[in-house]
C-alpha cells in the first residue's frame, strides 16, 4: 500500500493578468522549494485548468517538470453559488472527490491565480477536507499581496483585520466603512479590504468622502507587477492630492483611525 | 543631486533561530528578485546587526553582494519601550534619523529577523516615517508565517484578523479567547494569534480550556523549517487527542466559531 499523498498548497506570482510577454521569469517571485515542489506534481486542482497550465510552463522555464505537461491531472474547484462566496458556502462533500488521489499515494497541488491558495481566494473548503480526512496539508513559501499591502502601509502591523469586500450599496458601504473606522480607532487595528479592479477608483471615492480627516489611508496598487506603488497619508492629505488609480490592476486598501 | 533614495522592505526566511549548520540555501525560501535587490543595498535598518550580517552572508552565497560586507552601513532599529510594544509607541523622530541615506539618494533597506518586516514585527514606525517624508516605498516579495498558516488552516480565508499576543494572565486570557470567539462567530472572522514559543503549550491549554467544543482551531509549527506542520481539528477533536506543541519554535494559533 503506497503512503498517503500530501496536499501541498502552491502559491502564485501577483501577476495575474499581464500580458504573457511582459511577465517575467517565476523564479523572480516565488523561491526554489515552491517552483520544485510545483514542477514534482502530476496532480492539481485549481480556479482554472488554463490559467494552471500557463503556470506549469512557467515554473518549467525554470525547473524540469516531473513529467509532460499535457499528460498532469488538473480538476477545477467546484464554483461557489453565484455573487461575492465565502469559502465555506460549498457542502463538504463537493471538495471530497478532488481529494482521490492523495488515498492513491499521490500528492494534490492547490494553486491559485495569484498569491496564496485560501487566502482571498476559493481553496479554504478543499484544505478543510483535507484536515477532516487525515491528509497532511503543507503549505509552500509565497507572498500575499494583502499581507506584502499591509507592510508597506507604514500603519499597525501587530493587529490587523482583512474584511475583503465592502457591500456596493452606496449607503452600506458608507455605514461599512463608518463601523470600520471606529473599530480601528477603539482598538488600533489596521482594516484592510479590496475591490474589482475596475470599481478602485469608486472604493477610494467612497473611503474619502466617509472617513475622518485624520484616518490615515494607504492603498497598494500592482503589488508584485512592474510600476507596483503604495500611497500612505492621511484622509486629509488624499484630499488635498487626489490620485487617479488604474482600472486595470488589483488594490489593497487599508485603514487606521 | 542625486535622486532620493527608495525604502525597500526585504522579507527574510522563516527558519530564524535553527543552528548554522542546519540552514537551506536562502534562494529556497526567499525569490530571485528579493535576493538581488538586498545584494545591492549598502544601507540598511535592521533588528539586529549580527544576525542581519548572518543574513546577507546567505544572501551571498545566492548572489554577488555590490560591495564588501564589512563595508555596509547596517543600523539598529530603535527599541520599543519594555514589554509588548506596539509599532506607533515610538515618537515620529525616533525614525527620522535612520532615512538620512535616502535624501542621498541611497536606497535603504528594512530587514526582518523572520518574515515581512512591520507585520508582526518592529519597523512600521520607519515605514510611515518614510511615507511622510514622500520617500517612495517598496516591498519585495516573501512569506509571512501568519498569512501562511491562514491558508494552511483550511478556515475563513475571505476575512480575519491577527491579534497579536493574548494576555499573560489567566483569567485576563480567557477572556480575551473568549471575546475572540464570539466574534469569529458573530461576524465569520478568523483570529489569529502568536506566543512566545516556550508557552505555546500553555496557550493550546488555555485554548481548548476556554473554547466551545465545536470551534475549530489550527495550530501552524515551524512553517518554512523542517519538520514544519499544520494541525487543524475542532476543539473537540484536540481534546480527545492532545498535542505536545514544540517550545523551541514559533507557532501561529487560527481559530473560526
Amino acid at each position: 500500500m503506497s503512503p498517503p499523498g500530501r496536499l501541498l498548497l502552491v502559491p502564485n506570482a501577483l501577476d495575474f493578468g499581464l500580458a504573457a510577454d511582459a511577465l517575467p521569469p517565476l523564479d523572480e517571485q516565488l523561491p526554489r522549494e515552491t517552483l520544485r515542489a510545483a514542477a514534482g506534481l502530476h496532480h492539481w486542482a485549481c480556479e482554472n485548468a488554463k490559467s494552471a497550465r500557463a503556470f506549469l510552463k512557467r515554473v518549467q522555464a525554470c525547473v524540469p517538470l516531473a513529467a509532460p505537461l499535457q499528460s498532469l491531472a488538473l480538476a477545477e474547484l467546484p464554483r461557489p453559488p453565484k455573487g461575492r462566496g465565502e469559502a465555506g458556502a460549498l457542502p463538504p462533500a463537493a471538495w471530497e472527490a478532488l481529494l482521490a488521489p492523495t488515498a492513491e499515494g499521490h500528492d494534490l497541488g492547490l494553486l491559485s491565480e495569484a498569491g496564496l491558495p485560501a487566502v482571498a481566494d476559493p481553496g479554504a473548503g478543499l484544505v478543510a477536507a483535507a484536515h477532516r480526512r487525515g491528509i497532511a496539508v503543507q503549505v509552500l513559501p509565497g507572498s500575499s499581496a494583502i499581507t506584502l499591502a499591509l507592510a508597506a502601509s507604514g500603519l499597525q502591523g501587530q493587529c490587523y483585520a482583512f474584511v475583503g469586500y465592502l457591500p456596493v450599496d452606496a449607503a452600506a458601504r458608507r455605514q461599512r466603512i463608518r463601523e470600520l473606522e471606529a473599530r480601528a480607532q477603539r482598538e488600533g487595528q489596521t482594516q484592510q479590504m479590496i475591490e474589482t479592479p475596475y470599481r478602485n477608483p469608486a472604493l477610494l471615492a467612497a473611503l474619502l468622502d466617509a472617513l475622518q480627516p485624520r484616518t490615515r489611508l494607504a492603498v497598494s496598487c500592482g503589488l508584485g507587477m512592474p510600476g507596483g506603488f503604495t500611497r500612505s497619508d492621511s484622509v486629509a492629505g488624499w484630499r488635498r492630492m487626489p490620485a487617479d488609480l488604474p482600472t486595470d490592476r488589483p488594490a489593497v486598501f487599508s485603514l487606521l483611525a
